[in-house]
């Protein structure tokens, strides 16, 4: 009898929990839009949507951040070369009998965005376990790859300090993230933008440009990047004409008469023949329209954020705007992400909503739903997402998704050490605590 | 049958529960040091404790944010005044039948413990929700008052805004706190740094000194206070002499060499009379013991973060640095907070272990533990808990605490709209949606 009673007690249980999870499964899904199961998961943060919907009504009217239909090539073709990476470990064997998964989310280039997806991939079953002493947290992830932008890396990286879980960019280059007693558990495969600003403001120097003006964006990477920009600049004897601040936010209510603006400013001072741009590329991309549309010429620099941006240079009229110089990191060929580009398919047991709608979006014959990614050929297709073609390669330079392929490497690397990994197996447990994951030798740590 | 095994399971049910609370009911207990139940609870971050412990050794062995047994008063004051304000609107029946809680949490002036303190207090059994769309969040805390920095105030708003629940700080002045649509929630009852560096360099120049020296912390109070200085001194032909960066984190471990070499820098341009300091108290207390160690003079310039702090005009041989000036917010009194401060008592049903150690170190008589807080008369005391003298009132300057009053019943009378109270009754649900509070006309709010 008291077996029964038991049984049964057990299988209500049960039941309450599948139903418990039936109720919450849906409740976060519209954050994370892919996942690969493995013994050890990795977070993946990739603004692949530009922006979240209007921020200016949100605060009379409330409602949750959406993201607006912007797909950007550029963190879609960057997240890809993490899961190409991941995958690419996997079938070496550089772990094992240890598979690597993750779980990938969409934070749309917004920071509070980003700390929800953070806070989604660290619960189970929608619920985030609070402690006061994380020592022990086997958290669901085992370490983060991203964000792209520092706006973005630097509250998440605020937080994931709290439990110390690793946090790899290979884009965030804001100096802030450079100190270890704010954000103790992020790392980045580039340097830091006081090299950066001090390599430009020489390279000013060298070809003799003394007065020039500055556009930059209002946030986490723009304003500290201008304040080195502005000291880097003085002591190279370089005088700053003008300065301009556009505003971070792609779905700003008056982008276009602030565009105008900065137009004019670079207009009125015609002697300041070369103007620095540390934005993203998308307020690239809305100068340069209004420069060509008003005829004018000027030295552009860019900052590292635009200056492999494929779709600028192939804009239209672009050789009219003047010639362009800028400085970009160390890159390389991410073996096998070309063919796997090609092809781009989704594994079995594998979700990715990402590609499903990259597809879609491609191969979209509808008429009016059809965008500047379209294919000519999209209405020749009968499934778009059986179908692949070389777009990606065309519209992106894949030497900027490098630098995920080695932050995922240096991960593998040191799981690869905490799992105590030889040739053939690996003796450490999969469901480690994720403090306990090194990059650097303890002695090499800037203290 | 089926009666007694639903019991049976109910009973099991109701036991895992409990168990489940027994296990974590002393989790985050520390973070949490004051609560006081109420239909209506406000959450209210007060660093009272200044620093956590040692964050260069975190970066090498995993451990929890601990606070540092450096009790600051003026942080303890600040609290003190909200709740006492919360007790005099309780008491007056401002919201009839109504009665507000709060819950007080301590981040020891950090970030990553003031987002630990936000997801603590936003939990319930010590499990934070994890919604999509959080339109029906009934969260715990219905509004947050504090905190005191910048520094923090930044990260828990890029929170709170995702769930837009009003936060309203008394103190935090960072320009970027402005900014709607990266803090759609958060509220302030003092201006922006951007009239108070206008304001000071007009003074400035009104006097003449057109030669002066700036020593900035290094975080989100300090870095934009310093740019918007460095504009506005530019536009009224003021020179920065040199400019110097302190770290805001107090452990810092070479604090002491910092302040040796920001002397240095005092000393070296001795034509820059005059020095403008965006510190905290504590680092002016730092910079002003080394001032007088070298007997240095020179007229300093205060930013709204010590132009009030009586510890500083007490300090021994103060009138030796020479002259300070600066500006402070409109301040008032606010009533009954003296016969508070000299009464103080923890009611019954109310915790309030910040009260307890205040007590403890004021009246320690134990030999090796007195501070520059203990009473000369401690050892004549048996019971510290029993005693109140007047060391609060003569220590802190009770006008800085009159923000916090004014925060707190902007909060009140946002509620008493919300909740349709008249003289008699509030007719609207005490457990309502915190993005329903509103403190702003939609009309007015900058868009």
């Amino acid at each position: 009898m008291a077996f029964s009673v038991s049984a049964l007690c057990l299988r209500a249980l049960r039941i309450s929990l599948i139903l418990g999870l039936l109720v919450h499964s849906d409740d976060a899904k519209s954050l994370c839009g892919a996942f690969s199961p493995g013994d050890i998961i990795i977070g993946i943060l990739g603004s692949v949507h530009s922006k979240v919907k209007d921020l200016q009504t949100r605060i009379l009217i409330f409602f949750n951040h959406q993201c607006l239909l912007h797909f950007d090539l550029i963190p879609f073709v960057h997240s890809l070369a993490a899961i190409h990476t991941i995958e690419t470990i996997n079938d070496s064997g550089f772990l094992p009998g240890v598979r690597l998964g993750y779980q990938m989310c969409d934070p749309c280039a917004y920071g509070t965005k980003a700390l929800h997806c953070v806070e989604h991939m660290l619960s189970i079953n929608d619920s985030l376990a609070i402690f006061s002493d994380y020592s022990e947290f086997l958290a669901p992830m085992k370490a983060f790859v991203g964000e792209r932008y520092s706006e973005l890396s630097i509250p998440v990286a605020k937080l994931l300090s709290l439990y110390m879980i690793p946090q790899i960019s290979s884009t965030s280059s804001s100096p802030a993230l450079s100190d270890k007693l704010r954000y103790a558990s992020f790392f980045r495969v580039i340097p830091s933008d006081v090299h950066q600003t001090k390599a430009l403001a020489k390279f000013m120097k060298y070809f003799k440009w003394d007065w020039v003006g500055v556009v930059n964006l209002d946030d986490d990477y723009g304003k500290p990047a201008l304040e080195k920009f502005l000291n880097d600049s003085k002591e190279e004897n370089i005088c700053i004409a003008f300065q301009e601040e556009l505003p971070n936010y792609l779905g700003y209510t008056n982008m276009e008469q602030r565009i105008k603006e900065v137009a004019d400013k670079i207009q009125t001072f015609e002697n300041a023949t070369v103007v620095l741009l540390i934005v993203r590329p998308e307020h690239v991309k809305m100068i340069f329209q209004e420069i060509i549309k008003r005829n004018i010429t000027r030295i552009w620099i860019s900052s590292d954020a635009w200056s492999t941006t494929r779709y600028l240079m192939k804009m239209k009229d672009i050789n009219r705007v003047g010639e362009i110089f800028g400085l970009t990191f160390l890159t390389g060929n991410v073996p096998g992400f070309k063919d796997y580009l090609q092809n781009l398919t989704i594994p079995p047991g594998v979700k990715n909503d990402y590609i499903r709608e990259y597809k879609q979006i491609r191969l979209n014959c509808s008429s009016g739903q059809q965008s500047e990614h379209t294919s000519p050929s999209a209405c020749n297709v009968t499934d778009p997402q059986e179908q692949n073609d070389d777009h990606l390669l065309q519209a992106v330079d894949l030497t900027e998704a490098y630098g995920q392929s080695v932050a995922v490497y240096a991960l593998a690397h040191a799981i690869k050490k905490l799992l105590k990994c030889n040739d053939t197996a690996c003796s450490g447990e999969t469901d480690f605590l994720p403090w306990k994951v090194k990059f650097i030798p303890s002695e090499k740590l800037p203290v």
